[in-house]
């Protein structure tokens, strides 16, 4: 399976296509969407609603998998993180995929192996998982690393003869 | 010209919807939409996304306006206000209209005459503005409330010589 991987951000939200086999992960492609910050609020979520149409276009991913959120101490930030990852997860989902969510000491452990991994650990381990991606920048490593938890739990899930999300 | 007021919500949006001839206005109709609180939140999104959808083919507004965003204590609560609010930004913007965005004390002081205006103050003056108008609820007063705001932006707009958003 094919899954796409997210870290929406208003600014920028980072993705990250895998395939999955099993245990088995290759990488496909990443990436950072990034919207104006001079445009207005309705015109930057069309625009980040956009591209990420054409990627699930082109990529036709199978799943999708999105980090539950740090809510941030300013609430200013919190909210247009909030209407970025509306549109995030409203896309995803109107294209037909399921959409996993997990919370990020999950995605550090299944990536790394510990929960309270720090950020350049998980990018390293990610590279490492996946020998020959180039990447774009820490919120597409993010991106990746919640798409190889995704695989993760999907391989699990099978192994116990039930599927989780 | 049509106008569409929307108070986002995840739980409950408001909307109503006002026809607008310089500051004569009218009312069309009023709701709220409600999503399952037991479903998962893409398909929560995806609900509100597809009855936004419905209300626009169904009454062609040509303008939309939606309340800057009181952020609220509770971080969480921000967060699940903030992806409504980027699905109704999205769906509106991607229908072409332009959205105006106004805070919420100019909305008093449109609406009721003062900037510190009661939430009752403003349902009842929501209701004697829209003689007729059968109103569905607080979020559905809110969404008029914001609707009346942007005509008389318009309008002052237009007697000015110019637009304004």
């Amino acid at each position: 399976m094919i899954i796409l991987g997210l870290d929406p951000g208003l600014g920028t939200t980072g993705w990250g296509l895998i395939f999955a086999d099993g245990n088995r992960l290759s990488h496909i492609a990443n990436g950072q969407i990034r919207t104006e910050t001079a445009a207005a609020l309705p015109e930057r979520l069309v625009a980040l609603d956009a591209a990420l149409t054409d990627l699930i276009l082109e990529h036709r991913p199978t799943g999708a998998a999105v980090e539950e959120v740090f809510v941030n101490a300013n609430p200013q930030s919190t909210l247009k993180l909030g209407q970025a990852r509306g549109v995030v997860l409203l896309n995803a989902a109107r294209s037909g995929m399921q959409v996993g969510e997990y919370a990020a000491r999950l995605v550090k452990k299944s990536v790394v192996g510990v929960g309270n991994a720090s950020k350049d650990q998980v990018h390293a381990m990610v590279a490492r998982l996946l020998p020959g991606a180039k990447i774009s920048g820490p919120d597409a490593a993010d991106a990746l690393a919640v798409a190889i938890t995704h695989a993760h739990m999907q391989a699990s899930a099978k192994a116990l003869g039930r599927v989780r999300f």
